[in-house]
């Protein structure tokens, strides 16, 4: 069956990678799965046929015959569940890999998106210098705890899985910021996420759509 | 094998439910499983031992045998995984229930921990008072969305899943603040999630220990 996800016809970051597709992307790359991409601009998104599939709004979303998902880190899930590459076999160490998807999305990444939104949201605010170093405290004490889990590991539970997937596509968030560099061996696992040449086709294929080199089928 | 959770041996909101292993305790009284509580001070909370179990410092986490998990939303899953009565058989509704656990964590819960963040650790700031509304804007946003998808059903999708659970829990945080109030349809979703015998019992369960009238196994 033909795996179709949804895409910015235009990302906010320019094909930065930051968008959430690049995540669904990657996994599908892991495991080695086709798939095509819709575009949707931002006016679609917030229509009733895009709403219909996604209630808030965004993107990626997924659809697989008569599933249709959102939420990446379901969908990330879902993929893993299905093919052989993001989740291992034993039973145990699975339900860990899946921890640490569920700690990249409720754990390191809220206090992430906090910035983000004090960066871009409230920059013009009266209070944002001021608040800004408690934002930025709040993401520096996840990392440190982050940090001193991974030590000198490659991956953060034996070998890479859709944990460290999800924990590296969102520290990528950080980069603007410099945070992540104050923490060499968190900016040497993102790096090593980053190398794998899943990760590489993954942003190759956003970027395209993003410099308008190519038009993936809509 | 005996199942182990940790919880707070005295919960910041005094047993009104908040902490997150009412979510653990729930789950596990949905599928009917039994399970023994391990309380944790908040000194303890940050000592080796327990960051071995949690790398950040926080309750609740799960012990089975030679597993051991952290992370609220994974724990859950891992329950609904292994017992009847969290997850739907059919493989879609399934992965669709999952979605819903992750739109919970990902989606609707940061911007209501921001809004809490706002309300507690923020409360003494000179910028709190016009910050606020802001905040609120943002959690109303993604509630009338909700409210929106949920419409006149009792569920997200068919059956009470562990999506419900997550999405309720994640919704109970937004009491104080009486914005549920202005969604007659979330606030009645969530007081059927209230009314489930399994929560009534999840929930006696964690105010006894904050009310001091039994002592759960240490």
């Amino acid at each position: 069956m033909t795996i179709t996800i949804t895409a910015f016809e235009r990302s906010p970051d320019g094909g930065k990678g930051l968008a959430r597709d690049t995540r669904v992307r990657w996994a599908l790359e892991e495991v080695g799965q086709p798939y095509q991409v819709r575009l949707v601009s931002f006016a679609a998104m917030k229509a009733p046929a895009h709403l219909a599939l996604h209630p808030f709004g965004q993107i990626p979303t997924y659809e697989e015959g008569d599933l249709a998902l959102f939420e990446t880190g379901a969908i990330v899930l879902h993929i893993g569940e299905r093919h052989a590459g993001l989740l291992p076999t034993d039973a145990n160490a699975r339900a860990r890999a899946i921890t640490w998807m569920f700690a990249a999305v409720n754990t390191v990444e809220p206090p992430i998106l906090e910035l983000v939104t004090a960066r871009i949201l409230e920059a013009d605010k009266p209070w944002s210098n001021e608040r800004m170093p408690l934002v930025e405290e709040r993401v520096r004490g996840r990392l440190a705890q982050l940090s001193a889990r991974l030590g000198d590991a490659d991956w953060l539970d034996g070998a890479f899985s859709a944990g460290d997937l999800m924990m590296v596509s969102v520290l990528l968030r950080l980069r603007p910021s410099g945070i992540l560099d104050a923490f060499p061996n968190l900016a040497a696992y993102v790096a090593r996420g980053e190398a794998r040449p899943a990760y590489q086709r993954a942003f190759a294929a956003q970027l395209a759509v993003n410099v308008g080199h190519r038009r993936e089928p809509t």
